[in-house]
């Protein structure tokens, strides 16, 4: 089988310990792997004063796939590790698609009263190159009565389009095959029309698709009262932020929520990262748990083709959680990895 | 007692019928009132093109508070009730506080498992004048694949400092004296900015007052899983608007949160209304639950100084609430008004 040349970036706080693991998990699924580790994120930022320089960008870009652990600590003022890095990441590599499947597994507790795991059981197309995450705006007289600060959300039909014509093509694939727009098109209403117009004019394309609309405000309440309503989610970069934060919730915890990165036109290497962010109030103390950026990693393999391997990951996974209602609770970090790894190895 | 000089505005499709009730409660509560209904909406849009005139607007400036329903109907574009009505109104008024309490009453289901009244107990001081809600931005070749739409959130030091202020003020009176700014500082590094740097140079004027911080994301998430985290937030319009509706969804539903578009200054008047909007699809039916509309006449009458007989309605709704559980469910719109309204009398 083919080499898979991996970056992977551990960054800061448990982003090291639970990459451990999901490295492990990649091992014993027997592929070929040939990784090369990047120390990017705070220490390097001490350091040296570097966040992400063009020689090791360009260097990434040679890559079959990124895992990427976990960016920000609280030693550096908060935006530089993550405009600079994190973000720069994203858009320099064209990650126009942030996709976060948000899937209540047999066994796990959700904090929702009542809830069965095919009552939530959905993915969220996250815009990643666009919108409020441009980083543009300013500030006039800072610090004093008569400062402003802007900030702006740009918006292109370029990039609408191809997140609205994945997600639709994503929708398509499921048995629901619904496709929920999510935005704030009464108050946003030059960047909601936008979308809008957008979905209208993509949906004749996959006439099996059914779709729908709803504000980020009712669509946050419903995911909490109705989470059933959702099969396929396309929304902007910001509302989806917010919005894959609550389905971690309501999917029992942000320790469980995968993402991939994905440039789709494959121009670039895509990255794959939990979720859930460095977490320095429990770092270094084996407490996090590993299995977001296992799953993260099932989410890789199956973006290299690597179909049957990403299914087996996922499906250990499903049975160590399972496990848990057992009364396997309080493993630590190494303990969750190692027990993945053998279920992933059994079944190899 | 006073006369209180009031302005109605019940708005579109289920806003009459809950205005009706609220109507109802407030006159049982034995206050002297004067008020003027205002047939703004959809119907006189449709009827007149008018959405709010200068002159309405001027006029409604002469009263000392104002009831409203609901805006909004699937027979007018996104945006232009929205924002030509209920935000001009917001906007014009002055209304920089918009007040929405998020508190579990007792025998209220709530989606959330595990969680008792005493949780679930806060308050959200939205900023109502300012960012996104400024409705700036503009669009380019629209309809072209050329096309740029963007969105500007306008920050002033003035609009945030005010809000701020009133924030801390409301967390002083409270048992907890907790303010937590709820924001996006790692990636709106601008308007972040200006909000955390404000929050610090506040909080020694409040010294009694214990601050944090959360992302929006993160904020979001813990109001799913972690409620009693909070007691007062203050936050930006946009998160405000989205934080309240999960806040509406975890404390029992739309059909129970409250609302003030609050003016501190008394410069105008201050407009109550439910957080729910017109509900179309249920409009007329009498299957609206009249109790969010009902809580808000209890803020309004709070905000009159009138605070006891505030505290008699606020009574009236938890005790009507409490019979629910009793098996009082399926009542219509208008039972539930008589219901609350007879509890209120019986207490006078
Ligand atoms: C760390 C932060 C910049 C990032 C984001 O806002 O996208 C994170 O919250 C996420 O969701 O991956
Ligand atoms: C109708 C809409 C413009 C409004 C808002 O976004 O403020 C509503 O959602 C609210 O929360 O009162």
């Amino acid at each position: 089988s083919r080499n898979i040349r991996l970056a992977v970036i551990p960054g800061d706080g448990i982003g090291t310990e639970v990459v451990a693991e999901g490295l492990k998990v990649l091992e014993a699924v027997g592929v070929k792997i040939e990784s090369t580790h990047y120390d990017l994120g705070a220490t390097r930022y001490h350091a040296t004063g570097e966040t992400l320089s063009d020689e090791v960008l360009q260097e990434l870009r040679g890559y079959d796939a990124i895992l990427l652990g976990a960016i920000g600590d609280p030693s550096v003022p908060p935006g530089i590790l993550e405009r600079e890095l994190l973000l720069r990441l994203r858009f320099e590599l064209d990650h126009y698609v942030n996709l976060r499947p948000v899937k209540l597994f047999p066994g796990v507790e959700t904090p929702l009263a009542d809830t069965l795991p095919g009552d939530i059981d959905m993915v969220v197309v996250r815009e990643g190159t666009e919108s409020l995450y441009a980083g543009a705006g300013g500030v006039l007289r800072r610090g004093t009565p008569h400062e402003i600060a802007t900030q702006e959300s740009l918006n292109t039909a370029f990039g609408v389009e191809r997140v609205v014509r994945y997600a639709f093509a994503r929708a398509a694939e499921r048995p629901r095959k619904k496709l929920t727009l999510v935005h704030k098109t009464n108050v946003l209403t030059y960047a909601g029309d936008l979308w809008q117009r957008t979905v209208n004019r993509i949906a004749p394309e996959f006439p099996e698709v059914t779709t729908d609309y709803q504000h980020i405000d009712a669509a946050s309440m419903f995911f909490v009262n109705q989470p059933e309503r959702f099969d396929v989610i396309v929304t902007d970069n910001l509302f989806g932020d917010i919005i894959t934060d609550i389905g971690a919730a309501i999917a029992g915890g942000i320790g469980l929520a995968a993402s991939g990165n994905i440039n789709p036109d494959r121009t670039a290497p895509s990255m794959f990262e939990p979720v859930h962010g460095s977490a320095p109030d429990i770092a270094g103390q084996g407490k996090a748990d590993p299995t977001a950026t296992i799953l993260s990693v099932a989410m890789m393999l199956d973006h290299l083709g690597l179909t049957e391997e990403a299914a087996r990951v996922e499906q250990a996974v499903a049975d160590d959680i399972v496990e848990r209602l057992a009364g396997w609770a309080g493993r630590t970090t190494h303990e969750i990895g190692d027990d993945i790894t053998a279920r992933v190895s059994g079944g190899a």
